[in-house]
């Protein structure tokens, strides 16, 4: 088994690059890091390339690691490629996927959400309501970037998460006749006014600006959320946790 | 007006230590900071000690401060006393208030929720569901925090926010026969299950642990999400959003 040293090694010096989106963009590679998201990438079949791991901490007897490079390191060059403070020990660098496209009956589509941890919630919310698939319009965040993954909770690795273009998202929507709902603090219909069905598509947009106003024009419905305090607004997770509930809710 | 250039000014250090929960728990004073917060504080009659500008920011012209003493800073010492990467130019201190006991109806009582992100979060859904008071039992993030001030957006001052002991809190609310909702992940009952009431007290908890269970134990009935996707549970901030809009559905 190979070992590290230090941090100067040209090795590790790549692996940090993937820190950044530049270079997870060229090489279509990605860095998880944490015992918990490594065994849920191990379970849902991601194409592993390496492991890293501090030579002080011991794998779970439980995990089949047989076909995967592992590299040990110091604590210290542990530290150094670790995006948290305390690091647990292990990273793994992934190989970006292509979401194959399953049947899509209920979407999640996210427009500009660039905070790190509200995309990343919205994903694990998105996989908690068992919807089918996300899909990432411009502008939102890097869904590689360890914010992002660390608060999917693992969830990136459970439903097809597809960056696209959401015009041409929604026009094949709406060629399929599936309802679209839009969110919007203006101009909409109380969401408690719609019947939950079984196919469906949300729309939710940045924390500041909301959804573009193109795409809350080609929607079926704009709903929102009444505010029955003084608060001016929900927090784009906390919202869409609340529509897709109660969008699936008698299903 | 008082002018300060340097950050060695005593003043300065003085406003600084109150970024630490220590000297804020010494003094009852804490921090504010941007223009929005400062706006809702004015706008929501909580006493202002005083007001500290960037002395290159102007103050919108609607704001009434004659009453309040200002200072002016540079650039420079404003950074110094900030707690965010790029600071807005103004700051207010405050004094802590020990809130008066209105009628409660509705309220949310909180478990060590640690993250002050979760907690500000969850601040901010309550009054935006019109809930009339939070409760915040031990080892929950400190409510003075710049980061959960940040994440209520203000609602901190929309709604009483009482630190208090759980059980003492619930055993008055056993007494006036009001529904004590827990959470739990096991041994509840689906939340749809139940039906909305005028008057409840939803208790949610630690974001890895949950509620205690000594806690639990107290409840009229504790409550779960169903999870219908992979994900092992939801952010707490979320479940929060999720059970108290529809607790409050039909009303």
């Amino acid at each position: 088994m190979k070992r590290i040293e230090s941090a100067k090694n040209p090795q590790v010096k790549q692996w940090k690059k993937l820190l950044s989106k530049k270079e997870r963009d060229k090489t279509g590679l990605f860095l998880i890091e944490g015992f918990h998201l490594v065994e849920e990438a191990l379970r849902s079949g991601v194409d592993i390339v390496q492991l890293i791991v501090d030579e002080q901490k011991t794998l779970p007897p439980s995990w089949n690691v047989d076909n995967i490079l592992i590299t040990l390191v110091t604590e210290g060059v542990m530290k150094e490629m670790s995006d948290t403070e305390t690091p647990q020990g292990i990273v793994a660098v992934c190989r970006q996927c292509s979401c194959e496209q399953t049947e899509m009956k209920t979407v999640l589509m996210v427009d500009a959400v660039q905070d790190p941890g509200n995309l990343g919630t919205m994903i694990r919310t998105a996989d908690a309501a068992g919807i089918d698939a996300v899909i990432l319009g411009e502008g939102c965040a890097d869904l590689y970037n360890p914010k992002v993954i660390r608060a999917t909770q693992g969830s990136l690795f459970h439903l097809p998460i597809i960056k696209g273009n959401l015009e041409e998202w929604m026009a094949r929507f709406q060629q399929q006749n599936v309802p679209i709902y839009g969110t919007s603090l203006q101009n909409g219909v109380d969401y408690q006014s719609v019947t939950p069905a079984e196919t469906f598509a949300l729309l939710v947009g940045n924390e500041g600006s909301g959804v573009r106003r193109e795409l809350l024009e080609m929607t079926t419905t704009n709903l929102y959320i009444p505010i029955y305090g003084k608060a001016e607004s929900l927090n784009v997770a906390v919202a869409t946790g609340i529509l897709l509930y109660y969008l699936r809710h008698t299903r």
